[in-house]
């Protein structure tokens, strides 16, 4: 069902019922851009990752969410979808005027996907975060306290004296002639209307109200309407502030179903879900926290249960048997044996079937991801030898190594790291990663000649003169290193090290005091790592931070660690909601990744084609499709 | 004439010619937002303006241009216009992949007035600024060079082995059986492509060609296709460079059009055009300088004859005539006696007539305002006993008092600074104006009440707690300062000392600086202007300069100072253009205001009906139409 600003009051109920009897939830967005700034690399951590995706993402939009709800038939034992597609726009007045960014590559993408952008601006469904909406209620409830009260005046300029007369001589003329109820003053500028306003208001008191009305052409004209009665007087401010406090709440919109969703506490599944998840906590709730461990508090508190498909596909018995985990790919993967997909049907007009394959639309993206969830906890469930294709409990077992771990793309190559909502995460070791500085001259060929003696390498270009360069055979990394140490056209350096130097938030005040703080624990093989070295809200004090990676086993499927409780903060108040937590101001937060929605492979066809260095950092940044 | 990029190459020959033969040039813009950040203020000078709306427009992009070129029918002695309305969006590719800013209110207007957000998107032309097409042509080049070499390998991981053996199969069994000459391998990610691409062209060297292929949804395929000759070969290289070539003239797109206009070195029209020109500039030439001297030659030097018809009907013998300048009022009243707009017509197809009213649509506002020139004209022409209503030449004494001068929106009511491209301007004085500072619970009525005894005042809302108040009635200025000094709940402060204090770019650093460079001009009546305080490209060395306000005619129709000619830099190269300054790294620019393309004074209402402090900010920032 698509739902657009115009049918909103109508679907929010139907959403609500939907969302009271689903088994579980399905959710896919779409955003005005992926990353602004840096990307993400195969290499970070899930925290580097976190911080890197939350800069360079937060200041695109979110233009359309998909929201599909699987509930059982009991009577014929099948799935049902009911599926929504929401247009979502924050249109300033009442709500805030909007200042967004865009990525023209995705822009492209979504149109040639069929995304109706007319659409999106003339019928899309505001929405705001809860302080935003704390503040602006607060605004209207002091704005109309002063309804009542007496205006001051402005000093009507000489030059528009002769037209403010004329026009009150106008009005005074309609009021004797007594035949119309109305009339219309067009073609003033807004300096002058608003003279008149105050004029005509003055002159005419009680006689008349006067009002500006827009029209659809944006066109705007002073209305000037007789009072007939002392009730119509009093009618009209209680008429006037009922509209605003209607349109305040069409302004706040979507957001309620996005609250909706997180009041449920169902299990929440998405594809490749971590922008989904960041951009609806910072569009419908409030700003992300620049703070990893906040970050995983924050999202565990709204959503309590979430399973990323695409993380599941990357785990075994799945892995070895999923080719691609481009949703599309899955899907079809999903659809032959082993495996099968569920018998899924809908109300009519109410969901999605297979056939509408609009791939790319967030609710039938939403569905597409249902299905396989479906289908890969169908087929854990005939491992165990139970037949049944119901999902019934967050409690399953089957879905417990899954549960709130969060896919990260593109570093499926360096021992994928994840991000665990419910609990620490291991960090991968990076002990066989280096930092390389090469003459400008170099193509990948001169890099993959020095380390041949080494065996074969990954290589992530920088820019035209350094790379991170990673080895297969990890256990070389000591002899490259003394191999390499004294050769007169590079400089190598170990990741860590290389990150411990570049990786302070303000390089140049920051510095020294991380410098400090690394020589503390400085030793070869226990790395240190110095990303989170941060600056409070002044920028002015770096507070240092050192963790050190826990020895983990490399094999993913063991990953799956203790869970340890994150302290629970409270987002209540009074006012409904949650509590308004006073983070930094909104700073820029950006990028990330994901096949489905996030395109712009196009560039890998430089490299397939040219493998030219000048393009090889873009190229890295395009290819979503690494996993 | 709609020109997007499908019909874009044949276009520009007819542009061309449309250029060559016309007598003037107008052109009106679109963009994605105004401003972002600080509004223009009605007591800013003319360079405070510039910065303002440098620092908050220029990451917003241009998405309409209108070109309207005006020229002699001889035979019938009238105007012909031949008009092209330009839908631009810079999808990357080979251009750079843009990141832009938008304006919810802007995108909301441009939807109300019929703006085609999807064709925007689908089938804009693409553009670029100089120094970018410069490296991205240089870039191209040197990887067309890498062509001919080897390429290394990639490792393929374990996993993807059995499905690249297949594939290699299967390539073998298409060229055995040799019926086909191409075969599409499909549903594998860019990295599985990867692969595929390097042990193909190893195995089957001269044998293949293999290509990506973009399907018309963005899916890529590798398509592989049977060589028959070794010219194919051949062929194939150099049929690929040249289409890169294309591809790359596309890219550079419409900012063809642009360089165009400026090599006319004709008079170019517009209405209320100071956005425009920026935009214009920065876009397709350069990204703007932050030094408001420099804009100002660099702008004479692409654009040497410049006229504002908002600026042209804001001084006499127009001035009293014109009621409100909003571009569709000053074509109702230039129709009407005692003006008379004059016959323009169009060849079919390719020019408006008043009959299309496509009022915001940028080539028909383009249009307007030539008409809206060309009645101003005419009436100048007829005082003088001229009766023509051709426009000659740029050396006419006619337009003389107008030409290089551009309005600046919203400061009408404080002298109307306007900015002088050919020369300095005069700078309009501020002593009547203060700086309060009142209590958070003070509305408006308060503030009028306090300045009572010194006759009417004009309050512009700075935030809940202060304001700038300029009085009518100027020569009250001492005996405010006098009488309000030892206010217990107000404090008073000139608007000069207090823009010393406040106007240094980067507060902190920057403040002491400033005190030491003001002290040494400081005096209560030769007030001294410390906002063109600058930092240097590095950030760290501020610059001091002091600008004394120069004794000025308050009247504006005096104000034509004598013109100074600018010194001319060169801005040619070998590449054709002209030479990129190594100006500062792209900053952020912003707003400004014109009420013709930009709207949002949906908030004026609220202050219509409420006048209720907490908008007034906003409110102020939205009412573009103060003139």
């Amino acid at each position: 069902m698509e739902v657009i600003r115009k049918n909103f009051k109508e679907a929010l109920p139907l959403v609500a019922a939907s969302v009271k009897k689903a088994d579980f939830l399905v959710i896919d967005t779409e955003f005005t851009g992926i990353i602004n700034g840096r990307d993400v690399s195969m290499f970070d951590t899930p925290e580097e990752y976190y911080k890197c995706t939350q800069k360079g993402s937060s200041e695109f939009l979110l233009i359309q969410f998909g929201l599909c709800a699987f509930h059982w038939n009991h009577k014929e034992k099948h799935y049902m979808n009911d599926a929504y597609n929401f247009y979502l726009f924050p249109r300033g007045s009442p709500g805030p005027d909007r200042m967004f960014m865009c990525q023209s590559s995705s822009l492209d993408f979504l149109a040639s996907q069929g995304f109706d952008f007319n659409k999106l601006i003339k019928d899309g469904i505001s929405y705001m975060t809860v302080p935003i909406e704390c503040k602006l209620r607060e605004n209207l409830t002091e704005r109309q306290k002063t309804y009542s009260k007496g205006k001051d005046s402005i000093k009507v300029p000489d030059e528009h004296k002769a037209y403010v007369e004329d026009i009150c001589n106008q009005v005074h003329q309609f009021l004797e002639e007594g035949q119309l109820d109305e009339m219309e003053i067009d073609k003033c500028n807004s300096f002058v209307r608003l003279l008149l306003f105050q004029e005509l208001r003055a002159r005419f008191k009680d006689k008349i109200l006067v009002e500006t009305k827009i029209l659809e052409n944006k066109n705007r004209l002073l209305n000037v309407k007789r009072v007939k009665s002392q009730d119509d007087l009093k009618n009209h401010d209680a008429l006037k502030k009922e509209r605003e406090w209607e349109d305040f709440e069409d302004a706040v919109g979507f957001s309620k179903v996005a609250r909706m969703i997180s009041e449920s506490e169902k299990l929440v599944v998405g594809h490749n879900m971590l922008l989904d998840v960041m951009h609806t906590l910072n569009h419908f709730f409030q700003p992300l926290p620049a703070e990893y461990t906040q970050f995983k508090e924050f999202t565990h508190c709204m959503f309590p249960h979430i399973l990323d498909t695409k993380y599941m596909s990357s785990l075994p018995p799945f892995k070895d048997k999923v080719n691609s985990s481009i949703l599309k790919h899955l899907l079809a993967t999903l659809s032959a044996a082993p495996f099968s997909l569920p018998k899924v049907v809908s109300d009519e007009g109410r969901g999605y079937s297979q056939l509408h394959e609009k791939h790319h639309e967030a609710g039938y993206d939403a569905y597409v991801t249902g299905l396989c969830f479906l289908a890969m906890h169908s087929h854990l469930a005939n491992m165990r030898g139970d037949d049944t294709t119901r999902f019934l409990s967050i409690t399953s077992p089957l879905i417990k190594p899954f549960l709130n771990k969060v896919f990260l793309s593109r570093t499926a190559h360096q021992d994928s790291p994840f991000i665990n909502l419910a609990g620490p995460e291991p960090l991968p070791p990076r002990d066989h990663v280096f930092h390389l500085a090469f003459p400008r001259e170099w193509q990948r060929n001169e890099i993959t000649q020095l380390f041949s003696p080494f065996g074969p390498i990954t290589v992530q270009f920088i820019d035209d003169t350094s790379a991170f360069v990673a080895l297969a055979r990890r256990e070389q990394a000591t002899s490259v290193s003394k191999a390499l140490a004294k050769h007169s056209k590079i400089t190598l350096t170990s990741y860590y090290k290389y990150k411990k130097i570049n990786d302070t938030p303000s390089s140049k005040t920051a510095t020294k005091t991380a410098e400090v703080a690394n020589d503390c624990k400085k030793t070869e093989k226990t790395p240190v790592r110095t990303s989170a070295l941060q600056i409070n809200a002044t920028g002015t004090t770096p507070v240092n931070k050192v963790i050190i990676p826990e020895k983990v086993p490399r094999d993913r499927s063991n990953s799956v660690s203790p869970i340890t409780p994150p302290r629970k903060r409270t987002f209540s108040t009074s006012s409904g909601g949650f509590e308004v937590n006073e983070l930094e101001s909104p700073t820029k937060k950006l990028k990330d990744a994901s096949e489905t929605k996030k395109r712009i492979d196009e560039k890998i066809i430089d490299r397939f084609d040219s493998e030219a260095k000048p393009a090889c950092v873009t190229v890295f940044k395009d290819d979503d499709c690494w996993d």
